[in-house]
């Protein structure tokens, strides 16, 4: 039987929250056996857009990354986050170890080619080096990824985090038993975003396409669930969509693999 | 035999430098064995300090680290420079992982005492964890370090970059033979600082003292000359001292341990 290995997502809000943040940590410290932790980005490197006279652009939802802006998110992401992130769960006992997909080659992207829109220096996942990830997991470390890529040319790529939780879930299901979490800010996928009494306590690709015909599911939820369901489909034991609390009790949203998605 | 390490610390100038940098990099990548890199700041953060409004303090030559600037340089040495050095690096074939002391709990420190003078979040190092260490050196990764520590309890810490090289050489020294490398912007330790022909090339500690005493070195070489026969008493194979080409072609300023410092 594979080892088992709890993948943790945390999301920009929850890095904001100082309380929330480490309340976050201290849960995820204390999962059992190999662990290994993504957090997004939050509204930081916008204010230091800001501070630096850059005018962040955003595109249905995502960064417009031009070098400037590449400048900023590194700093934020790779450096302020990440290293707050890893001290913190050094403190609670955890042995993690920070990391973009740079260090030790461990996640090698290709920059998005232009087409309708020029992302900038934005990575589209193309390898996950599963072995560096196992030397590092057997030797009782904690990887502790920022949503920072590289495309082995020296040219640094900014990520979508929800996409490299479910890329290292897919990549590492080969050798472990992987449990991916993302953990945000809302219970759960909810029927109604303002009723914390109505999350989807199991959702199959049946329910998550109706769901989406019929609008249910808030628009920003659609891309994380797109990469949870690949994720399942690709091999990852489960995943747990939901706060820390609605995690920790199992009352998040957990996406079940029935059947392929109906055309 | 212990097997050899080239432990390599580049200067804040040499990060300054584009062409430079790369060339330095290359030259350290093409270095045989298992490879160490630790990085020095630059200016690069005392500019970011300004577009934020921070004043930068200096008090002979070490800078003061407030809240604030302790956020700036964790942004600028463990996220900037740590992954421009680190996916240079691996454009060039090495596989650089890029670690500040929190990552791995691979460099704990004390924040220093207030004395006379409160230079903040700056941190004196108290331990270095060369099993970590070593099983990264052992998977085949080459840690790349930037001059942040940590306290254990949640605290990041500034770190002198000359010092982080000299304690890493220490403690390796037990299992490598390790040679330890500054690498800066001038050929070695100058008789004159003016004139390049004027490098010392081999300094022992009875020179070094009648040097130091005629006020021959320049002033700000003092320090890294401490760090470096403090290594070199400790039990580190070689130290030299020099810019990337003067290393090469062996014309750097080469420590020698004939004696203890005369008293």
């Amino acid at each position: 039987m594979k080892e088992s290995l709890h993948l943790f997502k945390i999301g920009g809000a929850v890095l904001e929250d100082p309380g929330e943040l480490e309340e976050t940590l201290a849960f995820f410290s204390n999962l059992p056996g190999r662990k290994l932790l993504v957090h997004g980005g939050g509204r930081r490197a916008t204010q230091l857009c800001h501070q630096m006279d850059i005018t962040p652009k955003i595109h249905e939802g995502r960064r417009i990354t031009d070098a400037d802006t590449l400048e900023v998110v590194v700093m934020v992401y790779a450096g302020l986050e990440n290293k707050k992130v890893v001290s913190i769960l050094q403190a609670l006992g955890c042995n993690a170890i920070g990391l973009s997909g740079a260090d030790g080659n461990t996640i090698l992207a290709d920059k998005r080619p232009v087409r309708d829109i020029d992302y900038g220096f934005v990575g589209d996942i193309k390898t996950v080096n599963t072995q560096t990830l196992a030397s590092l997991l057997e030797a009782g470390l904690t990887p502790a990824f920022c949503a920072i890529t590289h495309d082995g040319n020296g040219q640094l790529l900014n990520t979508n985090a929800d996409t490299i939780a479910a890329e290292l879930a897919i990549a590492l299901a080969g050798q472990y038993q992987v449990n991916l979490y993302y953990c945000f800010e809302k219970p759960g996928v909810m029927e109604d975003v303002n009723d914390p009494d109505s999350v989807i306590r199991y959702l199959d690709p049946e329910l998550y396409v109706a769901y989406r015909e019929q609008g249910v599911i808030a628009e920003g939820m659609l891309p994380k669930l797109d990469n949870a369901f690949r994720a399942l489909k690709a091999g990852v034991a489960s995943v747990e969509i939901g706060d820390r609390k609605a995690l920790a009790l199992g009352k998040a949203t957990q996406l079940v693999w029935t059947t392929e998605f109906p055309e």
